[in-house]
């Protein structure tokens, strides 16, 4: 089978979607999640252009990775310059990054009123600065940009722009739908003829945007005509209408078109990895989003339900499995049931056949209220014991109070004081913290840590805020997911209110709650014998 | 020009999608746009599946179009029935709809294992629903259900079904990729041999649903393979990951690939069409659809602003006016002076270059703490005004305290008091809220709105919480996005803090000062004077 190079954009050319905003610590769990998918390089930005990127390539160059490469992302040296004497290529030569890719002029129009530079210079300006990066032992790929455009200009001085970047030594070209203007047929006729021309000596590669909404059906027809890099982003972020979606090109690629793309086994891990850079960037994954939306697989409607039951391939295009997903069967009260029955089992509960159909009943209402319990596996937990007879409360509340002090001098001081009862004794504690979750968290532990010293290992690890019905504006409906850990198990809790501190202490006190309740150190012992999900 | 025929599924195969639910009267309104934007058959449904329909083709045997004309949509007549007595078939013939659409089986899987019907009976079935509503004085469009799928299984039991319709007299034959497992290339293949074969007799039809993300791009390549009639839905709406986009395929039809769809100069009505539909579905528009995206014309980096305004075509790959959409700057980290230069003359604020230079460190700073102002527009141009000398505060903060408070009741209550001079007076208010952002808002806007009673027009229309570095707990920077609105105008401002209530706070106040400041009105006016966006 045939390789094709997968070229992760995601962190330079995705972060300029609107909104797209990632802390250096969060863009290094994404190249470790991109890593262990399998994607071979990984283009993480310019390593100077200000301090979020200088961090995050001091960070990387202390990791290791398994299957994934660094690439450092520049330009050409500017006009004129020796190309040892621009700045900016010496960033990247200084740069721990094997891999440098750095973007070109390829089209007249840019040159003349853009850059304003001469065809002879441009074409100086591509060869010396690949030529000095080979020198200085780096790899280069170079991005031609905005090719196809300049290619329908001017094929000849199109092909001369990427002849000097492979005379100079680069590795790879790249094939640049810049303004994503073009569409399926243009992109395999120019690319067969760059392959043609060029192929042997450099790997053709091809970088698509989502424009005329045809980036993966781009991707994948210069693929198709001889490129064997595909450039994208993860779900398609990007700026404008986004990149092409390297999510859905990889799907195609290996059970479409039949090309090697991630390694041996690796594919059923592409849902996971989508969703998780949907959640750093606190984006809602899309639901229909192919091969890995949550809708990807449903079906509705009698036939469907039966026919699937019959032979999955009469309406599945795909098997779920093979991306991560899953087949949904919706509106589906036996499915229900079925689901509930085998989440208390993993749980070590026993759940009849009237609970799990109150369990059913409780979280249709609680899921209209805006709770979601995908995420919230010690919530739902709660749920199931509540509704089981199963359940012990850590506490009786008697109040609480949060107060959010902005002084005279321009501070912000934060305290809550916690009431409750636990095993018939009072405890009052006050704390300080630097908002109201943190004050009402300090608080709580500090009152009843004495009664359960346990907790005190206890860490909010993850604490999450999305606003249901936006467009209610203060009045909206507001959900906050929590995830905490004791170092080895980590669980999730959710809450739901209208009012932000209101939610949050349902979040927390669930995610207390949970590894206090009977027999859970049982089950945590069975769950650490079982071989872990990745 | 070539003529493409283009058929609406949006109010049929869209409403499959989850979540998708529109009135009868929602429905009229929706085929009354696309009749205006020029479509030329729009698929209404099935006209007695349930009352809403039933009412729906009452309303719509009433009504007149200009350009399109309603399809009623239906099945193949059952097996071992007359197709005179199935009376399904009969709902269709007593409906007012000029054209019916009815659907049938191609591929053998789904003889076998779905209806259990053999391939002779499939095919009189077929010729037999499509004679019976010919007698009837019907127009047909005939889908041949899973085309695709039964094309890779078998081609001449695929073309025969495909005959027994044309022969019959189906006036369209459309192709349907049903569980949207194609590519393109395959697509291109089998629809060509179908031209090739029938397309003296009948028109040939396109229809794709988006599982592989290549919905856009497999209806374009059946065109190019000679379809003349393209179906979709208005967004992509529709079951799983949608049906192909019909906004996209008519942008790329019309300005990529020289065919005539809508009918001349009805191609900028294409933004506020897609808009409108979303808005009767209640969803939010994607900002990064392409054409009619609010990012779809969006610029971010300088080099690009500046290109831009050299010659759009630099950078944009069609003229945004031409689909009814319009260009937007966005500020970011990246952008360059240029941008910021361009900013403020739209804000008529005189910012100098030594200015413009302040702004673009300050906001280099801001963003490295997490702020962002793409999309928060109002507190960058308080920012500007801050830097240019031209900003004028509403008032002068004394201090403000917010309580939250759970009781032994379980009622929470909220109340803030805030403590401020304006002109040289002091003003105290308390106020409640059903959360600490309302209550604060609330006591801000008591507080000021005797001074200032113009803020009790401005509304609160969005309220968004991210957690940055999530992974930190409460600890995390958090970093609230407010939309404020007066009615008429629209503008976002940012707050970041570790503590949710500051960062609110700062939100809040931008968005207040913003419409306050001075010039406002007149800019408020020119705006006015500019074409409206839609």
């Amino acid at each position: 089978m045939t390789q094709i190079q997968l070229y992760d954009a995601t962190l330079r050319d995705g972060m300029q979607g609107e909104g797209m905003s990632l802390t250096a610590a969060e863009k290094l769990r994404v190249v470790h999640k991109l890593d262990e998918l399998g994607v071979h390089l990984i283009e993480a930005g310019f390593p100077a252009s200000n301090p979020k990127e200088e961090e995050l390539f001091a960070l990387l160059a202390r990791e290791s990775f398994v299957n994934a490469e660094i690439a450092a992302f520049g330009m050409t040296r500017r006009r004129d310059v020796a190309a040892a004497d621009d700045p900016a290529l010496r960033v990247l030569v200084d740069s721990f990054a094997p891999v440098c890719t750095i973007v070109g002029k390829t089209w007249g129009l840019h040159l003349e009123k853009v850059v304003r530079v001469d065809r002879e210079e441009n074409l100086a300006m591509i060869a010396e600065s690949v030529a000095f990066l080979r020198e200085q032992g780096k790899r280069v790929v170079y991005d031609a940009e905005h090719f196809f455009d300049a290619w329908r200009d001017d094929e000849a001085y199109a092909l001369r722009c990427l002849r000097a970047a492979a005379d100079a030594g680069a590795e790879t070209l790249a094939l640049c739908d810049t303004n994503g203007s073009s569409l399926p047929h243009q992109i395999a006729a120019a690319t067969a003829r760059v392959v043609d021309e060029l192929g042997d000596a450099v790997r053709v590669a091809i970088h698509c945007h989502n424009d005329c909404e045809c980036g993966v059906a781009n991707s994948l027809a210069a693929v198709d005509a001889g490129a064997r890099q595909v450039q994208g982003t993860v779900n398609g972020i990007g700026e404008r209408t986004g990149n092409a979606n390297l999510v859905s090109i990889i799907a195609n690629l290996e059970l479409k078109m039949g090309y090697e793309a991630l390694p041996a086994g690796h594919l059923d891990r592409l849902t996971e990895t989508a969703h998780y850079v949907d959640e750093l960037l606190n984006v809602a994954p899309d639901p229909n989003q192919p091969f890995v939306g949550r809708n990807a697989f449903a079906h509705k409607g009698g036939l469907h339900v039966a026919g699937v039951r019959a032979d999955a391939t009469t309406f599945e295009h795909v098997d779920p499995a093979l991306v991560g997903n899953h087949r949904d069967l919706l509106v589906s009260e036996l499915a229900g049931k079925a689901t509930v029955v085998e989440k208390a089992e993993e749980a070590g509960l026993a759940v009849d056949d009237a609970a799990a159909a109150r369990v059913i009943e409780r979280v249709k209402e609680l899921e209209h209220e805006g709770h979601q319990f995908e995420a919230a596996d010690a919530s739902f937990e709660l749920l199931m014991r509540r509704e089981s007879g199963e359940y012990e409360p850590l506490f009786t509340l008697e109040s609480w109070r949060v107060i959010v002090e902005k002084r005279e001098d321009g501070k912000v001081q934060t305290e809550a004081t916690i009431k409750l009862w636990a095993d018939g004794e009072r405890y009052v504690h006050t704390a300080e913290g630097n908002g109201p979750v943190h004050a009402l968290d300090a608080a709580l532990r500090g009152a009843i840590t004495e009664r359960h010293p346990h907790l005190a290992d206890i860490e909010l690890v993850n604490f999450k805020v999305r606003i249901l019905d936006e467009t209610k504006g203060s009045d909206a409906r507001i959900r906050v997911l929590v995830d905490a850990s004791d170092g080895t198990e980590t669980w999730g809790s959710i809450g739901v209110s209208t009012n932000l501190i209101e939610a949050s202490w349902q979040a927390l006190v669930d995610s207390l709650e949970h590894p206090m309740q009977p027999g859970r150190a049982d089950v945590a012992q069975a769950a650490a014998a079982r071989p872990a999900r990745t």
